[in-house]
């Protein structure tokens, strides 16, 4: 499968904001609009706030708005207002590869639109949504605006060394691991031979870590993929437990026997930083480093 | 694939508890017990109470309680002591198709084990766990003692008319929603087509029911099934929402266009009545009635 990345960015230019997935909140939706219209000239879709009980509106509202900011020849990239649910839904109804290729930004259920994109070669951008935006540091916006403008790698990211060291390349993968693990034995998994596996998750308790983790294994996946980069696994710990997610983490990954490292301020955490999927990364688990040996973006 | 059912069992027959899942609570597990011993001659491992993290127990001790349970001659049948989590933990290492086949007892976790066992074509118990069986009534157990011994059909379980009328048959699938969904695309998951699926399960939030359901849509199962069954949803409901779990399941259900029936007492309710996965059964969604067509043992 070729690669494909989307156009480079400039300033000023037309961008949208869509919901594919749950409703949100204003007040932060607001906070992180106006860190994107620093930027870019943004463009909201009527029917963006509405909601349909844990859904930003029927499957059809959020499937016609996405694929208008796709097929819209002024706008330029899509940003995801929120995560929660309901990215997967809007797979059924529509196939992202057969519209204009863009730069799609959003993270977390947004990890189903990255999966199916991927699966036909595109790059898409693992980063924040906008109701998070207002809430990260001005670097990591920075950061985002600079990968969705710059053709060239971004900077080194670093983390933690892994209990099992080496280096690995590959294509960076995955996402948030309660939804890649929603795609297993569906059309929509990416291929993922020789991959580097980035997870990340919130509100999931350590004993949901190992069965969306066990899946994985069951599935092969671990058989498959060359490495293991962890982000943030945000609000993950059992009530009164003796012990913690990342003791659940740490032993999960040591039965994989594969390269990890973790740490990484990539998820629902303080700081999440903007990352291509699809792009070739180099993995050093012995350094806890990842290094992206291209850009997310064509000149 | 040729169907096999476990042999019948016989009042005072050797019985083993074993517990491939959770740790569990010493005075639900007693009372469960003395339900059982009141019938047979019930036998527990030395390791059985044993704790690691969520686990009752390393994966080396559960799996190997559960061989040495469906090894030994002595023992006739094998009830699970609990749920929680474990049982697909236990499948990486161990075929248990390749095992003595005998009634296994349980449910939710447990549904990972009926699973593979239904890949060889094996009849499973989904019935009360033992920490279960104390709460229940006496016509639980009853009906649960009569399912293992007799090798006719038990009565007709009566639940609440679907809203897509018409009767099928084929064999009864599936179990726990959460723990089924995570064996799709894996080698656990039981032959499909035709199959009238059973789904229950406990403290998943709507919009989490929304994406398991939505999991097994994308990876194809609504168009190979013939039927769905519903047990007890338990704590499922989102705080302070203006929408039930029951609402959600009926647009879930009503998007796969399949004959389904609900409100049976199958699951983590007040009564959980023992059915048998892998024999056929008779969905009839117009009169909501699941007929079986055949006994769970073979005389």
């Amino acid at each position: 499968m070729p690669l494909t990345k989307p156009p480079a960015l400039k300033p000023f230019d037309t961008v949208a904001v869509v919901a594919p997935s749950g409703p949100f909140d204003r007040e932060s939706f607001d906070a992180g609009l106006a860190v994107l219209r620093s930027r870019y000239d943004v463009r909201l879709g009527e029917g963006l706030f509405e909601t349909a009980r844990y859904l930003a509106g029927s499957d059809e509202r959020r499937t016609a708005e996405l694929v208008d900011a796709l097929n819209n020849p002024e706008v330029k990239a899509v940003f995801a207002a929120r995560g929660g649910y309901g990215a997967m839904r809007v797979l059924e109804h529509v196939s992202l590869p057969r519209l204009p290729h863009k730069a799609l930004v959003g993270f977390s259920d947004l990890t189903a639109l990255h999966a199916a994109l991927q699966t036909a070669g595109r790059v898409s951008i693992h980063g924040p949504v906008v109701t998070q935006l207002g809430k990260q540091s001005a670097a990591v916006a920075q950061q985002l605006f600079a990968l969705l403008e710059n053709p060239s790698p971004p900077p080194v990211l670093h983390g933690q060394p892994g209990q099992v060291p080496g280096q690995v390349q590959g294509p960076l993968l995955g996402g948030n691991l309660s939804v890649f693990t929603r795609l297993l034995g569906t059309p929509f998994m990416p291929a993922l031979t020789g991959g580097i596996l980035l997870l990340e998750d919130v509100g999931e308790r350590p004993y949901r870590l190992d069965r969306m983790w066990t899946h994985l294994k069951l599935a092969g996946v671990f058989k498959q993929i060359a490495g293991i980069v962890l982000g943030d696994f945000t609000l993950c710990e059992e009530k009164d437990a003796s012990y913690t997610s990342a003791d659940v983490l740490a032993s999960l990954v040591q039965e994989t026997g594969l390269p990890c490292a973790g740490g990484f301020s990539i998820g629902h955490g303080e700081v999440n930083v903007a990352v291509p999927l699809g792009t070739r990364v180099q993995l050093d688990a012995t350094q806890g480093t990842l290094t992206f040996l291209e850009g997310a973006v064509s000149a």
